[in-house]
């Protein structure tokens, strides 16, 4: 199977301007071509809204919206999967999401399960799960942001097929997220592309945030291909045998999909009753 | 609660020494005090053996055997929970175990659920899932060696109410379980202890290995506390507050463990078939 081009571009969203920061990613992915390229969580918007009538105000419907639209011809353009993230607006709903094009054509909007910190004032919980979107030759399964703290969201994209972790972010605790990917790409034998956003952002009452950059392209071995500094815009680029996440039998011969034992798995959040009592009941 | 003291005994079993690797530990640890105090894989044995038979003139049955015993009385001179990997034997069929006691006390065995490389031609796969020893003011979840890259396994003893990991091993690819552990940490919000062995062993027709040290401790944060160097003996003592592991809570005010999303989650392993399929039937 030919190499496919996986890439992630690292900005700095201004707050609120959805047509400057749409018109500096056009400008720096032009000639670009990827068949999957990923962008920051919130790409278009900018990260911290103050409430809910402010995420409305620059939300838009999946897939017909004014910027999703020019996020669609830009998948077109680099002939290829675009995950970008966005504040999707559905009724009077707001989600936390990630729209998927591929070559101009919708492809699924995913709803960031697991929201962080004042993200639970401002959107819904993602209602719609984890499922994996094929295309260009690969399986991509996208996750946003806070997601990766969660082994099971990424377990569960590979589960169902993914070979490559797309992961729109706006991460604010330096490093932790990026060496985490790492082993989540390690433990389900996937890519990782991991788009974060850099700068800063002080809109009181919300707490005056620093994003971290250092965007990367993570291998099926755990192993970083490509990374961003921490403050400067970067596009990432890795051509990789895709084929590598298909196969999941590590050097030792263990087939780790196959050699998992869910029976003695737990999975369930156990009410605090069901937790094994501490020595003082002992 | 007063502060609880985690240990990692970091040594280098020679294959086969049974006596004398015992009394290299009980030197090493002349005198030492800790409320847990974790031992490497197959610690009083060492590692490659050649076969089942070479297996069972080496395994014990716990917790009578007479290595174990010895085990124990090092538990009761601690003054803690000792978790010790050894050979096990039961009837015929063999384990590579962890071997917990309480001042003296057997406290339960745990069998490795996921066998590493030759491990599959030499034991059988544990068959009593995974459970968490209270003691010591502390909830101690035991896993072996490469349980660490199946993140549903840290999971499981977290769910269950584990305050720490406790990790034997006989790692051989450098540095990898020792980034996956603190990220084990950092995701369950539980401290680890990872005691791997250092040295080599060299016995054909095993492949000459290498074990690489760099024995933890990590905290709920995924910082390491405390590292071993890779290639030494090496006693670590890290003196923490367990009530760190109870509060499931980041500093966002996510709560990550009522925030888990399980109906999200898939954690069966699918037929084939089932998998979605790639671009080439799209």
């Amino acid at each position: 199977m030919p190499p496919v081009r996986l890439a992630a571009l690292q900005t700095a969203p201004e707050f609120g301007a959805v047509a400057d920061n749409l018109a500096r990613i056009e400008a720096l992915l032009a000639g670009a071509r990827a068949d999957l390229l990923v962008l920051p969580e919130l790409a278009t918007t900018g990260y911290c809204f103050r409430d809910r009538a402010e995420v409305l105000a620059l939300a838009e419907p999946y897939p017909e919206g004014p910027a999703l639209r020019r996020l669609a011809a830009l998948s077109r353009a680099l002939d290829g999967l675009l995950v970008a993230g966005f504040a999707e607006r559905d009724g009077t709903r707001t989600y936390n999401a990630a729209a998927v094009f591929d070559r101009g054509e919708p492809r699924g909007c995913y709803r960031k399960v697991h929201l962080f910190g004042f993200e639970r004032e401002l959107f819904e919980p993602g209602d719609r799960g984890f499922f994996v979107v094929p295309g260009r030759g690969l399986r991509v399964g996208p996750l946003v942001c806070f997601d990766w703290f969660f082994p099971e969201a990424a377990r569960t994209l590979a589960l169902r097929g993914a070979d490559v972790l797309a992961h729109p972010s706006n991460l604010v605790l330096p490093g932790w997220a990026q060496q985490a990917m790492r082993v989540r790409g390690l433990e389900n034998r996937v890519f990782t592309v991991t788009a974060n956003r850099f700068g800063a952002e002080a809109r009181p009452p919300r707490p005056a945030l620093r994003f971290t950059g250092m965007s990367q392209v993570t291998d099926p071995g755990g192993r970083a291909l490509a990374e961003a500094p921490a403050q400067a815009e970067a596009l990432l680029a890795v051509d990789v045998d895709v084929e590598e996440a298909r196969r999941k039998t590590l050097p030792s011969g263990n087939e780790v999909f196959a050699e998992r034992r869910p029976e003695t798995y737990e999975w369930a959040t156990r009410p605090a009753a069901a937790v094994p009592p501490g020595p003082s009941g002992t």
